[in-house]
């Protein structure tokens, strides 16, 4: 048996998706397990559906367990994601390898590029860059090319390298045995509008779906008839617009200190969304106005949702419990030898979950109220307590 | 000189309204002060244009004087309503009269219900009848029926004179000299959809302005050109409606026992509506599901009006300040004497107000989140911290 994980959004699950299992399971992978974030992603908003239909398809697409990376680290920055699903990754206790596409598309580069963002010097250099004013990504880009030449400073250019990066960087912290595994991303980046040769990004076909398009050229059919009937039953989420008031009402109730004693506010970012819920009261001109060069739309963006879901600092201890999404029909062996290697609490029931000490009950009341907020941000919005009640999916091994 | 006080809410300010201030001063009132809801009303809703606009229509409508009746008061029952409004009268130090109208129409028959609803029996009865599953309201009045007969019980029937009964019972526990005179109500009531020789109920009127209508024939001239001005300008306010995802969102937030711990839930109307909160994502289904014999509409609707805003039970105590909301070009006399008289701090700026003591400062912080959160519920939804920067309206004396 040789285990693997794959970190991962599914925001819906596309063809891109189904070929990095397939690439995976070519490259000696005999079980896949997805890390995946609830309803609230790391671009800063809802899902486009919920998490119980993606963890599902998921497992139609061809992955055997999906787990979830719990709403706080899946809001967060690139380094606090990956910390996260590494350290479940990891607490599985047999899993052998991590799977990400990546433009590198070797090891070795990310490698080297996680060798240098850790090194002293250019976190401390970073930091004297970042006080000028610089994002903190341009910082850390500009010190390490410095420091380490251009060859390596060019692989931070682009989210999934920076994404691997930070995989292995928590590897590394957690001195894990995982060992990753890249494959060079194929078709349409992250975040494009277009699609090249059966695939597309993610983004365009949460957009092709709520225009009314057909995406079949795009995704398991299991995905097309789940995001048309999302869409028929008015259960397709609006994204962030479609929670904007509520986002509002929290900016507008929260005052100066909070707002800055969120996660990533505290060297000013707050006091300046303070400052543009106060003279305005539309989103999007809130987000303009708040952003700089140095606090970049990314960072306003995830500040709204913390202030929106109520996430602190407080929140960022390592995973407290391992929570089972969806099983496959071929995951009997890979629940047997978890069975015996984990290390946290583990469960289908989140419930059951949220009984395991004071973290676990701390992130398990998170998740459920995420579930709740993000049910406002739908069509006809779900019941309350969703995380509680839906059964986890199971695939039946007749079919 | 006699002064005349108030209670209204001008929502907005029609020719009904101007009638009545008429009346009372052809009855002898050489001075007229309005208590005035601010952005919030009785009905549990915003108002349909700010009160700054709303204070000044008042004035220009034949008000010498606007003060502001702070929010926990003005979104409160009828019982807390007057209470508030009363003792911010009392406050003033000056005030002879307190002029309302009524469905009775003679202060007499007013004063038999407000001493029977004083009766410590029919409280204690009420209570009994209470917890047999009717609404407060109708318990009551059956009380008052068996007791004092029917011609007491009828006055209990209708809101006008249910809230004359309160103005009479708060100015009797203040042992207050103010005297109560109350005209017939003319034209439509308070809530119908009709109008009646030149008068319309404020409903009407909003509903006309939101759809465009010309008003001109049931408001002052400064009412249509302030209510069409703010329909262009986009700043009429939604309504509750247009607050909606706030309030899921509040209510979805909050837990069972904090919903419980609202004024006036602890009786299980807290954990109906965290039930009906947590079936449904609606809030007009919300409202349906809540709601019951015992638990009226208007509770439920105030309920989350306390929600949304924060009120719980400890804003419940006397009004701490008097705040100028608007002063009309004949308000000098009165404001001299007010000046010697007042028993409570006075300002025009609400800012002083807020370093008047730890209620000051509740309700002067309150009353501005309130503002901050109305001004989500217009179309173009203004900026911040208008409480403490919105100059009070005074009338030019040359006109």
């Amino acid at each position: 048996m040789k285990g693997c994980g794959i970190v991962a959004e599914y925001n819906p699950f596309h063809n891109g998706h189904r070929f990095h299992i397939e690439e995976t399971r070519r490259a000696g992978a005999t079980h896949i397990v997805a890390v995946m974030s609830g309803n609230f992603v790391q671009r800063a908003e809802p899902a486009v559906i919920s998490k119980f239909d993606r963890a599902r398809l998921a497992i139609l697409g061809g992955a055997d367990l999906v787990i979830e990376l719990p709403v706080q680290y899946a809001v967060s920055s690139s380094e606090r994601f990956a910390r996260g699903a590494v350290a479940l990754l990891e607490a599985l206790g047999c899993v052998d390898e991590i799977s990400f596409g990546s433009e590198a598309g070797n090891i070795a580069s990310l490698r080297a590029a996680a060798k240098a963002v850790s090194d002293k010097d250019v976190i401390e250099l970073t930091r004297q860059f970042y006080e000028t004013g610089m994002s903190y990504p341009a910082a850390r880009e500009n010190v390490v090319e410095k420091l380490y030449g251009k060859d390596i400073s060019e692989v931070l250019r682009t989210s999934n390298n920076i994404l691997g990066v930070e995989y292995i960087k928590a590897l590394d912290e957690l001195k894990s045995k995982i060992e990753p595994i890249t494959f060079r991303r194929e078709g349409a980046s992250h975040d494009s509008d277009e699609s090249e040769g059966g695939f597309a990004s993610a983004r365009m076909l949460r957009e092709e779906v709520r225009r009314g398009a057909d995406i079949i050229n795009y995704v398991p059919f299991e995905t097309k008839l789940a995001m048309e009937t999302a869409a028929s039953e008015g259960k397709l989420s609006g994204g962030l617009d479609a929670l904007s008031q509520a986002i509002l009402f929290s900016l507008r109730t929260m005052s100066r200190e909070e707002l800055s004693e969120l996660p990533d506010c505290g060297d000013g970012l707050g006091s300046r969304i303070y400052n543009a819920a106060a003279e305005s009261g539309d989103m999007g001109e809130i987000f303009d106005i708040a952003k700089t060069k140095r606090y970049t739309m990314s960072r306003v963006r995830r500040a709204a949702i913390y202030a929106l879901l109520g996430i602190d600092a407080s929140y960022f201890f390592s995973p407290p419990y391992i929570r089972i999404m969806a099983i496959g029909r071929n995951a009997q062996e890979l629940l047997n030898r978890i069975g015996k290697t984990h290390t946290l609490p583990m469960s289908v029931s989140l419930k059951e979950l949220s009984k395991q000490g004071e973290n676990a009950f701390k992130t398990a009341k998170l998740e459920a109220h995420a579930t709740d907020i993000f049910n406002l941000s739908i069509y006809k919005p779900a019941s309350r307590g969703r995380d509680y009640t839906v059964p986890v999916f199971k695939e039946d091994a007749a079919i």
